[in-house]
C-alpha cells in the first residue's frame, strides 16, 4: 500500500535519453520512460495493448515509441497511432500513459489520480546543479521496504552505531531534535553546540577543532527527506548555519517504493564549502555513498527479519517520535485516498 | 493445462545413449530416458517406488535402468526385477513407463492415456537428415509457455520488428496468410511476388534480386510447426515452389511444454540449395539460431509481463487469425479429454 | 515440524568466537550465538527488540551484545542493559534466551521448554578430541529435511550402490542388523564375519586380507547417531570388537534441522588404530567428508522429487525397518510435545 496521489521521482532527467527507452517498476507498476527526439520525456504503462509485450523493449522514433514485437507505435499520450498492416486504428487500442514532470534534475512521476497531478507540488530540490553548489548524486537499489529507510533517516540515533568511519557523531544519540508536525510532513531541528564533527563534516569543513552543528530536516510526505545540515567552527555568534564560514549541506534523500519489498532510493547532495573550494565534492560523495551502503546493509537485513516474522511488533523507544508520526500520517493518507476512490486501483 | 492424448519430441535420438539416463520435465512430469545396450530407448517416470529418489541418477545395465540409492532394478516395462538384499519382487513395486517412439531422429513421448498411443499419429518430418536435405538443426531452452512461441510462429508480421538482419521481409506485415483449418490443426499460405529477399534467404540462394517467395505452414496439434517456405527468382513461369533452381527450407519447429512456464523447443532445417551446394548449412543454421535467439528474447520479456497482470487481456488485430484458431482448438481439445477421463489427472 | 525438548548441536565450541556473534537458523529459529570476554557462550533469538534488525550484526561487549543499529545492549540472559540516549529500561525490553551448554566440542542449544533442559541428558561424545583417539570431523550443509538423513544413516543397505569407492561393503544388502528400539532410539547391531574391508576399512586398518567386520549403533533420539564401527582380521577369536589390534571409528553424526527442507550435519570421527599410528586421520577424514558427499547428492536429490510430488508415498522394503521404527518414535514425540503444551509453540 502506498500513497499514489504525490509525485515521486521516476529516474534523473539524464537517465531518460532518446536512444532507448527506459523500462522502471514504480509503486509496483512496470513504466516505461523515453524521450522524444524533440526532448519531450514520456511516460506509458510498459505493456503494449496487443499481445502485451514490454515497450521498454522497442524504439524510440519521430513522435512515439514502437513496439518491438508487431510494430504498434504509441504517442506519448498512450494512444496508438500505427498498425503495421492495418489501416484502422481502434480508439482502444491505447496504453495509459503518467503525468509526468522534468524539474530540478528528475523526471517526476504521478501514479494516481491523474486529475489532482498539480506540478507545484513537486518538491524544491534547486540546489541540485545549481550554481555556487558543487553536488554529489548517487542511486541505490534496496531490497527493503521504502518505510525502513524512512524510518532510518527520522532517526539520526542511528548514526553512532550504524556510520563509525562516516557520519557518527557521538553526541547524537542522546541529542533529541525538536519535532513540528505540519500537513505535508514533518520538520526535525537539531543543533549540538560545541561537539566534535564527525569524520565527514570534519574533512569537508577542514575542520581542526571543535564545531557547533545543525540539522533542519524536512520529511515531506510521502518519500523525500530534506537535509539542511552543516557545521561551523564552536564558539561564534548567532545561530551557527547563519554565520559566515559555516559548512552547509543541502542534501536530498528521494525514496520512490519499487515494490513492497524494494526501493529505488535517489540522493543529492550540494554542498557549500567554507572556503569555497569545490575540490573536496568528489570525497564528499565517496563518504555519503559508503555510509549509506552501510545503511542498506542493515536495513536490508532488518526486512528479512521482517520478512520471516510478521506478527513480531516492534518495541518503541524514545527515539521513535519521528518515524511514528511519518508512519501514522502515512497510513491516515492512504486510508483517505482509498475512502475518496471508490473501487480504487487502479486509478 | 496441455493435451496429453499426443506425441510430443522428448529429445532427439542422439540424446539418449546407454552411457547415462537422461532426465527430463515433460508436461509438467518428470521423467528419465534411457537406452538399453540392445538399442531399446524407454522412458520411465523418474522417481523410485522405494524412497523416491530419481532414476535418472542411476545406471544402465543390461535389462534395466538400476536405482543410485538402494539398487532397485526396473525393466523399460516400469516392473522392479530385482531388490538387493529381498528375494520377494512385489508386483506393487513397479513405476510409470510411457510409451516411447524413435523415429526420424526424434523420440516421440505419449503422457496420456496409453491406450490412445497410435504411433501413425506421429508428424512427418522424415527429411531430418535425409540424402539431399543438408539439415540444421537445435534446441532452445524458453522461460515461456509453449503458447506463446505458438502465437509468434502463427503469426508471421513480427519478422519485420523482431528479425531485423535475419528473417525480416518488408513486405510481410501487409502479405496475410490465407489460413485454412483442418481437424488436426491449421495450415497457413502465403505468397509474395517479386519482393526483396530477407537476408537469410539472399545468403541461402544466392539471390541477387528480387524473387518470389512462399510459406505453405502446418500447425499440427498440439505443437508441432511445419514450414516449408523458399524462394525464386521473381517472375518464373507455375508456382514458385514449382520452379527448377528455388530454394525450399523445410523447417519443423518441435514444442514440447516442459511446465506452465517453460518449453523445450527443438527445431530442424532441412535445406534445398538451388545448385545443390551444402556448403552454406552451418551459415543457414546460424542465421536460424540467430532469430530464434531473438524470438526468445521478446517472447520470455512478454511472459513476465503476463505474469505480472494475469488479469489483462490482450487486444487483437486482423494478424491473429490464425493464433486464435489455434487456441481456440487447443482449449477444445483439453475440454474433450477431461470429459472423457473420468478423474482424468493423471491418466 | 521438530522435537523441541532436546538437545540440538548449534554450533561447535569452536565456532563461537569472542571477536563476532554466529546467527544460525535452529528449528526454524533465527539465533545468535555469542561468547563474552570472559568465555561464556550464550544463545539469544536474533532479532533487536526496537526495530527487529539482527543482533547477529552486532559487537560483543563486556557482558553482552550490542545492536548494531541504535546501540541496545543484551545480556546473555536476553535482558537489556543499555539504551543510548534513553536512561529508563523497561523489563518488557528483552530477548528470549536459550539453555545452552558446552561439552564434548559442542554448544547444545534446547529450543523448547526451559524448564525441562536437563544437560545430563546430552548425547555423550567425550572421544571428540580425547587422548588416544586421533579425530576427523566436519561440517555439512544440507538442502533437505533432517529426517531424510536419518533414513540414510538407518539403512545401510545403500553403502553398496551409493559409497562405491568408500565405504562400500559387497555383503552389506544381505546383512541384516539386528533392531533393538529403547525409550530414547534404537540400537543397531551388525557384523560381518569374513568379508573383503571396504575400501576405507582397507587403507585405515592396512588390512592386506579379509576381515570380521562390525557395527554398534544407536540412533539417540531426535537426531544423533552414533556409530561404533570397526574390522579386525579375520578368523581370531571371540567378537572382533574386543580383539587386540582391530580398527575402532567412533563416529558421530548430528544432525539439526535448519528449517523443513534444510540441515545442519555436524560429525566427528574419532579413530583407535591398529597400530596406533594417528598418521592416517587425514585420509580417514577425506574419505569420509567424500562418501558423506556422495549422501548428499542423492538424498538432496531425493528431497526434490518428494517436493514436487507431497502426495506420492514411499513403498516399504524389509531393509526399512529401523527407519520406520524412528519416524515413528519421532512423530509420536512431536504429539506428546503438542499435547502436554497448550498452545505451544513457541514455547
Amino acid at each position: 500500500m502506498f500513497i499514489r496521489n504525490a509525485w515521486y521521482v521516476a529516474a534523473t532527467a539524464a537517465e531518460c535519453v532518446t536512444e532507448r527507452p527506459l523500462g522502471r517498476t514504480l509503486l509496483g507498476e512496470k513504466v516505461v520512460l523515453f524521450r522524444t527526439p524533440q526532448g519531450q520525456a514520456a511516460a506509458l504503462e510498459d505493456r503494449c495493448c496487443h499481445r502485451l509485450a514490454p515497450l521498454s523493449l522497442g524504439d524510440v522514433e519521430e513522435g512515439g515509441l514502437r513496439c518491438r514485437y508487431h510494430g504498434m507505435k504509441f504517442a506519448p499520450s498512450g494512444q496508438c497511432v500505427e498498425i503495421p498492416g492495418q489501416q484502422e486504428l481502434p480508439p482502444a487500442m491505447c496504453v495509459r500513459s503518467f503525468p509526468l514532470v522534468e524539474r530540478h534534475g528528475f523526471l517526476w512521476i504521478w501514479l494516481g489520480d491523474p486529475s489532482l497531478a498539480d506540478p507545484t507540488q513537486i518538491v524544491d530540490c534547486h540546489w541540485n546543479g545549481a550554481p555556487g553548489w558543487p553536488t554529489a548524486s548517487g542511486y541505490i537499489h534496496y531490497r527493503a521496504n521504502y518505510q525502513l529507510i524512512a524510518d532510518n533517516l527520522l532517526d539520526f540515533s542511528h548514526l553512532t552505531f550504524v556510520h563509525r568511519t562516516t557520519l557518527a557523531n557521538a553526541a547524537f544519540p542522546n541529542a533529541r531534535p525538536e519535532v513540528v508536525p505540519f500537513e505535508g510532513g514533518v520538520r526535525l531541528y537539531r543543533e549540538i553546540l560545541d561537539c566534535e564533527p564527525s569524520p565527514l563534516h570534519r574533512m569537508a569543513g577542514r575542520f581542526t577543532g571543535r564545531v557547533d552543528f545543525w540539522n533542519r530536516q524536512v520529511w515531506w510526505l510521502p518519500s523525500v527527506f530534506e537535509n539542511w545540515a552543516g557545521s561551523a567552527i564552536a564558539g561564534g555568534d548567532g545561530p551557527p548555519h547563519e554565520r559566515p564560514g559555516a559548512l552547509h549541506f543541502r542534501h536530498f534523500s528521494l525514496l520512490t517504493p519499487e515494490t513492497e519489498a524494494s526501493t529505488h532510493y535517489f540522493w543529492i547532495h550540494p554542498c557549500e564549502f567554507p572556503d569555497g573550494d569545490a575540490s573536496l565534492i568528489d570525497a564528499v560523495g565517496e563518504g555519503i555513498r559508503m555510509a549509506f551502503d552501510e545503511d542498506r546493509w542493515i536495513i536490508e537485513a532488518q526486512q528479512e527479519v521482517m520478512d520471516r516474522s510478521p506478527s513480531v511488533k516492534p518495541k518503541g523507544l524514545a527515539s521513535d517520535v519521528a518515524l511514528n508520526r511519518i508512519r501514522k500520517m502515512t497510513a491516515q493518507r492512504i486510508e483517505e485516498e482509498a475512502a475518496s476512490t471508490p473501487g480504487h486501483p487502479p486509478f
